[in-house]
């Protein structure tokens, strides 16, 4: 994915994009290698161009839960770099995965001088905070089949189709992790999303009926497409 | 409250906390008063001076959660405000409340010249991140009794207390919402921690062994005591 595709970027034009990509550095991650850990120095901000990143918390009772998985075009630990604080959470490579790492400093340098992109990086945080007020949200209120409907919903490109057929882009059990569920019970939410129109084979999903599927988990409007 | 005993501008000096204050205004709210509703435009920093204040976030099925509970001294949706993004919650004064609300397009100016300032806030809006990332976390991973424990132990202004005797800031209804449970569920809760030295008659609360409800809780190290 090169960089003006990448939403944080879009929109900011190109000699712009031309000046971050060059404070900025590839990076080719293996499976299962980890990005960083949850208390370090937040020393880049982190976008991940192909692939796939678990990004998990740890409590201090040793407890772990992936609080969000990462998609290609996204960024992550924004908030962290901005406010020149550690990581806040520990970023796992689940499959290989190509990165392109900001140095934060030069960031903050940059976007001294460059409002439009301060403005940007603001808005960004405040959809970071957004996302995790949703789940804090949607945790204490709906129901796993809900949340599970409305993670599937998230997933589309286009907002106005009436079916899909897709392969998840994570595997079972870390899906599960980011819904909050065990792996048995998010198979128990496939089988109640059944009547909803979702049949599953393995990690392909087909949307028989988007409206209907919809209806029953009702997504938030700001939440899909996704960012 | 006074102003620079308000942790997000200690620190920032009295020249500056008299700068914030003059582009703020007092407000009182009387119980249930809204304060402002989730989707409006994003018109100031709230900071609550005295009172009670909590936040909830509405879902597009209509559903509601209580997101956080704000107690004196604490400010709230600052990340809207620095991003000029609407507001993410609705908050709503559950007791009679005193506020000082800071303009928020002044607010920005000021940062601008003000870059210890710009600093300060930066820094709690990480905070305000990290507090949702470990809600997430804890709502995943953390059993009813292990949340309210380390709520409990978040509510003590002293880290280093062997006991504690105190009433509950909040009603016991929103202190459910807010740990994300039924009122029922908080009262097993509460019996549940009776082994590990919690007494309640009512609002008060004593904790007869704090290294005790620490063991069994485990909080985490940031988020004790609170910001």
């Amino acid at each position: 994915m090169p960089l003006p595709a990448v939403p944080l970027f879009a929109g900011l034009g190109v000699a712009l994009a031309e000046r971050i990509h060059a404070i900025g550095r590839l990076l080719t991650a293996a499976e299962g290698e980890v990005l960083f850990r949850q208390g370090a120095y937040s020393e880049y901000l982190h976008v991940l161009l192909d692939g796939q990143v678990a990004l998990s918390g740890t409590s201090a009772d040793g407890s772990s839960a992936i609080v969000e998985l990462v998609r290609p075009g996204e960024h992550f630990v924004l908030t962290a770099v901005l406010a020149a604080q550690p990581y806040r959470m520990t970023a796992v490579a689940v499959a290989r995965s190509r990165l392109l790492l900001i140095n934060a400093a030069a960031l903050l340098r940059l976007m001294d001088s460059e409002p439009e992109l301060a403005a940007a990086l603001r808005r960004s945080v405040s959809r970071e905070f957004a996302a995790m007020v949703r789940q804090v949200r949607d945790l204490k209120t709906r129901t796993l089949p809900q949340r599970l409907g409305c993670y599937l919903l998230g997933l589309l490109p286009d907002g106005t189709a009436e079916t899909a057929d897709f392969r998840l882009p994570f595997d079972k059990g870390l899906l599960a992790g980011r819904l909050g569920c065990r792996r048995e019970n998010l198979s128990r939410g496939f089988v109640m999303l059944r009547q909803h129109g979702v049949e599953t084979h393995g990690s392909r999903v087909i949307l028989h009926d988007i409206p209907r599927l919809k209806a029953f988990a009702i997504p938030d409007a700001d939440a899909m497409p996704p960012e």
